[in-house]
């Protein structure tokens, strides 16, 4: 039997190594979480300016109140109070392509309007190339990923906030530069103003750190947990659960099948 | 109907706001995600202290290699493949009482034996202390949370690593010390030696650093989060889950039930 | 390396074995899925007595309406309409210790009390049996699993239909018997009278069926994934996720945390 | 507030509903367990002839051997012995499209084959309309779904079995009409013959049972759970999770990343 290839970790009895590196030597102390996090998944690790760019793409994900994720946590820990890992997983299983997969969308439209093409030299060739995306996009009959936002109508905060950092750190690239072409040029192929969305501009900015659009949506789940965890602790501290159930269990309105009956 | 309580996060048009900050003015780029997790779980901001300690707990409990845990996620990736979240979730859901129980309960035991008591003076009160502990927790038929180790037997890498942290930042506080103190007394007691494991270390050092017992498995869960993460983005990129599965199969040894057939 | 054992599945290029039985020929169309799912668990087919009455366990079980782990499930699939399983998953994630824990819990306290006793006579005899089981259990504290009901406070209908049925199918068993009898003697010791509920009845049933109290939370969930399954087409036709979402979004009482800010 | 609407259940002091039924005195003891499962579903009470079709579906469905999905629920248990409901909910999590997306792949092939078109009179009729439906397919580069098995390549010895239930119950319909006929004619279209495996023959007979495509997989996941906890019985009696986690652990092949060390 051929051996399993793993470069993540091992450990032996004296040891334990992780990413090719001794982790209570090497790690431990030396390098932050979301450091780490990184480097799993790139297998590489983050220069300061990108970690400081991929840390402020966790915390914009990370927590938006009483999402359905985090409902669904706070229900399954009013049932399983012992399971912390039950509730935990059942609000992560809620991140899929509605309210997690704008991030994910964003980037594989972005890196498909990137593909094969040379880089823009311009502002107004960034223009160009963001009118023909949007625009085929449109003739196809689909929503741009990451343009609108049912709450934030009139421009998402969190935006110009991942553009200055990226900005200031020097990884202003590609797929961002082409996000925000997009949110120029778009009222005139639309004919109505959207705002460029925090979920979308992380999308752009992860693909401009390197990495393959199939894996973005992990980091909005990872960025999730911690905001999850949160619910847990003040679920525990100070319950609300039970009453969501009561007041949806009152409201319900029976309508007995039109079948008919036995 | 009463409002539902919650300090995390919430929202309005121009505005988001998470632990009474407004996210992209206050948090974006200005704290890490290993520190927007502290507050998220604690209601408080760390320490600079607090937080290299509390971060050097996430990079000791992310990744061990091929777990039961990573093995599931990669089986559940390879039969679900356009489901990131159901595959970080079947993961997570093995952190459960004897994987990740370690750290719960090692907190859980250190912080029933300081309770209601005053704080030892000495090493040899420590000592004194600890050997109570272990005394009627053998009394009891039960194992010492937190000793013990399957594959580090002569000692697991990671105590002393945290311990020295713990004391370079000034947060070697009682759980730590009684920790410690177990390691120093235990053979005399059980007539063996055995290690005190990182995973117990790490509930020490999440008990000395404020959080109840009950949140304690969720930090492990966040920081195997990464770990899974890691295994996901890796299994997109070298999958070994089918072959895992035709492995198994084909050890399969088949054996009909002794009952009568139909 | 030594194979893995089981006896439940198998194939090879021109059968399925299930249960050594063959699938296609023996199994499919001639056994009710109900009766398969017996089977699987207990390693034996039922007879026709116990299949009727395991069922209207499983019937017993399986809807209650708006529950908390319906709600995570159209929750869950409100935000990943892509993913059946994870919606499914979400739900029975809230199955644990306290919303289906019941049937297990009261399986378990009926076991313990029959343990090592002969079987009485009598229903005197039964009575005081229960007696004591309950006056023990008060004394150390602890509620009498499978007795008392937030809803149907005078009485649970579901038990006198398990009690009936099982009469009529001779497999009223000791478990059964015993609860009975608590039933009966329960308000001279607690000074009270509290129903029997139907979720308790199901756990001496299925003890009586002759399964350990570990599995009896699985068919409580096997029944819930039937009803969910009902609730996750529903959500399909006419969705109500995103409204209760909606809802307890609005009433979010955000108050900001007490402690200093940043 | 607009109450949530729904057909399933609901309860008052003295009775439960279920799909307009009275639980206790209507269903329990009166409906079996599959019975229940396809009227919450689909809102009406199954026929005898569709009861017994759609019981030979979930037996079908329900149990394959050491799957990735039972690998991944032992695994889990084995971490988390205390949490069923998370071992069944991590097996049902790799219920996904690629081990459990046949049976909707398939229904859904079949259904837009047939949207819009008459049905056909003849066998030959029929085949035609096969032809069109493998050429356009295969027109797109994309794969039959329901056609070719990687264990059972002469014929899937379920497949022949669900067609004769069929007819045998008058409910031979439209969708396994064409999947028949796709087995007569795909050799000449594709130039080599493949089985017509069973988990597309069952979307064919969900479908022609009135069902949504939509929640055809849902069933594969319901049928899962009957298997999955058998996998959960039998771990508890005789585990074999352990085992495989060490299996894989020893078959390690570390290899560090390429890139360059701190």
């Amino acid at each position: 039997m051929t051996g399993y290839a793993t470069s993540l970790g091992t450990s032996d009895e004296a040891s334990i190594t992780v990413l090719g590196q001794d982790l209570a030597r090497d790690l431990m102390g030396k390098v932050g979480f979301g450091e780490l996090a990184f480097w799993l998944v790139a297998m590489r690790r983050p220069t300061a300016g990108e970690l400081r760019l991929f840390e402020a793409v966790l915390v914009c994900l990370a927590e938006h109140g009483l999402t359905p994720s985090a409902i669904a946590t706070r229900l399954t820990l009013t049932g399983a109070p012992e399971s912390v890992q039950g509730a935990m997983a059942a609000g992560l299983l809620g991140g899929g392509s509605r309210f997690l997969g704008v991030t994910e969308d964003a980037g594989r439209f972005l890196a498909a309007a990137l593909a094969g093409r040379d880089r823009p030299a311009t502002d107004g060739d960034w223009d160009e190339l963001a009118r023909e995306a949007v625009r085929a996009q449109r003739a196809e009959g689909h929503v741009v990923p990451g343009l609108g936002h049912n709450v934030h109508r009139a421009g998402d905060p969190r935006t110009p906030v991942l553009v200055r950092i990226a900005a200031e750190e020097g990884l202003r690239g590609p797929h961002l530069r082409l996000f925000e072409a997009i949110g120029r040029i778009h009222p005139e192929v639309l004919g109505r103003t959207l705002p460029l969305n925090g979920a979308g501009a992380c999308g752009a900015v992860l693909c401009d750190l390197g990495f393959p659009v199939e894996i973005l949506r992990g980091f909005a789940l990872l960025a999730r947990a911690a905001g999850l965890l949160g619910h847990i602790a003040e679920e525990m501290r100070r319950p609300i659960g039970f009453d969501v159930y009561e007041n949806v269990d009152r409201a319900t309105d029976y309508q007995p099948p039109l079948s008919p009956s036995i």
